[in-house]
């Protein structure tokens, strides 16, 4: 990809001198070709004050496109700019659910003038949609798709889908519904294409339905998208009413959002909707202060363990040096197997009632890790650190208690790694919470208990 | 989701009790209006014996369906259980990308077989396929679509589809090549539906085009998917001739595969192709074990600073308590900051030219959390340690000394947690691998350092 971002360095030193000798013809000649997600990006590449030049020089269907992927901050400039005539007018073009996660970014004066200047259709559509919880299927459907009626026959549906190709998010997928707007079940174009022209929709729909409610998670969304290799799925109201459509490009992004989640969850920040760079210092922050302050805190207990065995390591002081050693191998061994267990639980690739077998599985890998760390170890101590190094006080047997703790921590590591994310799931809490440093904090602790007792045990 | 596994499980019994009394056509009326792919998940949960039963009472085309769906080992067993006129009528259903997908996972003497029994141009284009790389743009394309030439007009081209849809994988996008097989462009079923019968496809084509190359790595395939909105991209070779082209259900799955990847690297674990039960205690082993020595062994740096300062310790014992605690916060911080930097950079928000807005951003972060880590912990130690647990030893100057270190061990941790991986970005290297584990191991010998540093320079 570094050619591309290289082509586009390139493309934005072209235009910024196209601009400065105001050749607008060439401008647009360069333009009109492009997709309009690079043509967005060259424009929020530029500065501030080219964007509503290059923004007017393109045909009004494209500006709509572009306007759609720009960053809110240039949109909200845009519209800012927009006499009410040019703001109507990218309204129009405008598909609703993009519509609708623009103005989810706006702030509240720029919302009434938008909502003042769409139609009254689509404002009424905006603010139903803008209802719907963060994060629902409601809140990710569109409104605008091909809808039929039973009784049509395959070349009604053909002329309906032809008038209305231009106003739909997709024509792959139709929806049958009844007088009601009960949806009845779905053709997909190539059926239409496969059936006779007299065929009616009734006998070659699909009644097989698998639909998405307006309140569902899109997480769940996300997952039967994957599970039925769909590129559409209908949503229902609680009535079981059609009132939209879901398309594989929206769960895209979907799927690679809740992949951001996870993945802040599990290094211990709470998730956030902001790309990386707009979030402020203060929001960055918020969302990572909290577990770092639990889990400072609750490190407590560890300090307790040591404070009590002070004694005991006073007197082998050596056994202080393989604290962070031991804590760290443990920390790493949990969070392999809490991670693994938290991304299969995800997939779905198990479920709580695998809960045995993946214990099972866990301590017999954690035997195997937890020897070969081992006796890898009692080699390194006796020749680096007792020979390289010259440490007389790297006995056999110091050797012995650290290798000794290094088996049993890994394997209760790779045991709690399991058991947590599992325990989780089961009460309907979130697994990702349970992964590395949670983890890590009580695996610190066991790990100083198993070695204070080895060692007291075997040498104090 | 818990609905859907307990509906499940019930018609497991159900389906069970069915075969046991031989109700076949109940059985068949039962699975018919179900979706394929929740048939092969039924079948994975019933004993084995069962599955080819089923599989016969399914109407060819769904049987096709269902078994691309079932695990490896079913259909493993399938195969070796068909006579060759069935193996030959399953092969004759399959989209040539999932046929790719099963052969990948079947050992070479049922790969043999498929390919013995299959058409001969189907085992032309399977052998075409095998070559290409794993993950590459190659391995994930399906050969099967429709293509149109430029000097056809709309009306040929309906019929064109008319005659293909069943065979190909979809006909939502048609590409128009040239005698030899170069791509022109391409047309949706949409700019078809818009345009006149008699428009020439050449006229109406969208030559704007963005295609994948067969050896791209299938990450920067999903990137562009993402990036444009696509549902289908079209695949060449390296003379720009049409090969293939890849689905946005495909590319779904890809999305999947690259996060779990990218989380499997974070928590200092290879890389595995398969899914979490499936994989054998020793090919887990062997994804775990290589970075748990490295990062076991690399500890030897911690061990020895913490020698160096055995005789500091020895006369501050208290001092030994919070090393857990102040490499765990260190480690914690750091691994925030480098998941948030390695997400950003997989998810293209940010990239190697950013690294100092990167660096300051997180600096100034750190500062802040850093501070309040250190003024709550003050507190703490003081109030709980010192005065509730009553430990004399914890005096203002320790208290002072663990805080101190702990501000800039969050400092450093931070910056580095957001130098290394764009660093690694920079030099070509996975930056997921610069995640928690490896940051941690830094992070634990800087903290030891600023540490002993801090506690020479103002107690001992």
């Amino acid at each position: 990809m570094a050619d591309f971002e290289k082509k586009m360095a390139k493309l934005v030193n072209i235009i910024g001198g196209l601009l400065e000798r105001k050749q607008y013809a060439q401008l647009k000649g360069l333009l009109l070709p492009m997709e309009s997600a690079d043509i967005a990006l060259l424009m929020d590449e530029l500065p501030g004050t080219s964007i509503p030049i290059l923004f007017r020089l393109l045909p009004k269907e494209l500006a709509a496109e572009v306007f759609v992927e720009l960053e809110p901050e240039h949109q909200e400039q845009l519209i800012k700019g927009f006499t009410n005539a040019e703001l109507k007018e990218v309204l129009d073009e405008l598909y609703l659910d993009d519509a609708v996660d623009i103005i989810e970014e706006m702030p509240a004066n720029v919302v009434r003038r938008i909502l003042a200047h769409s139609e009254p259709e689509m404002r009424k559509s905006i603010n139903e949609m803008l209802k719907y919880p963060e994060d629902s299927a409601g809140s990710i459907m569109t409104t605008e798709f091909i809808d039929l009626k039973r009784d049509m026959t395959v070349e009604d549906c053909f002329k309906r889908i032809r008038r209305n190709a231009s106003d739909v998010e997709t024509i792959n997928v139709c929806y049958v519904v009844d007088k009601n707007r009960t949806l009845l079940g779905y053709v997909t174009i190539r059926d239409l294409f496969l059936a006779d022209y007299e065929d009616e929709i009734g006998q070659i729909m699909d009644t097989n339905l698998i639909s998405a409610s307006t309140l569902d998670d899109q997480e769940s969304v996300a997952e039967r998208f994957g599970r039925y290799d769909f590129l559409a799925m209908p949503v229902v109201d609680t009535e079981g009413r059609l009132v939209g459509i879901i398309t594989a490009d929206d769960v895209m992004d979907v799927i690679q959002e809740e992949a951001t989640e996870d993945m802040e969850k599990m290094a211990a920040m709470l998730p956030s909707d902001k790309p990386y760079l707009r979030a402020s210092i203060w929001e960055t922050w918020k969302s990572r202060i909290p577990w770092l302050m639990l889990l400072m805190l609750s490190a407590t207990f560890t300090s307790l363990i040591i404070t009590r065995f002070e004694s005991a390591l006073a007197s082998c002081m050596i056994l202080t040096s393989f604290i962070t050693m031991l804590s760290g191998t443990g920390g790493n061994s949990g969070s392999q197997t809490s991670v693994a267990v938290i991304r299969a639980l995800s997939l779905r690739e198990i479920r709580f009632s695998d809960i045995l077998v993946v214990i099972w599985k866990e301590i017999r890998v954690a035997v195997v890790c937890g020897l070969s760390l081992a006796v890898v170890n009692f080699g390194k101590m006796m020749l680096v650190d007792r020979m390289l190094f010259g440490n007389p006080a790297v006995t056999p047997l110091v050797a012995g208690v650290v290798c000794c703790t290094l088996f049993f921590t890994v394997v209760c590591a790779k045991t709690v790694g399991a058991v947590l994310p599992m325990l989780a799931d089961r009460l309907g809490l979130d697994p990702a919470v349970m992964a590395s440093p949670f983890i890590t904090t009580i695996v610190d602790a066991l790990s100083l208990l198993i070695y204070f007792g080895v060692a007291s045990a075997l040498i104090v």
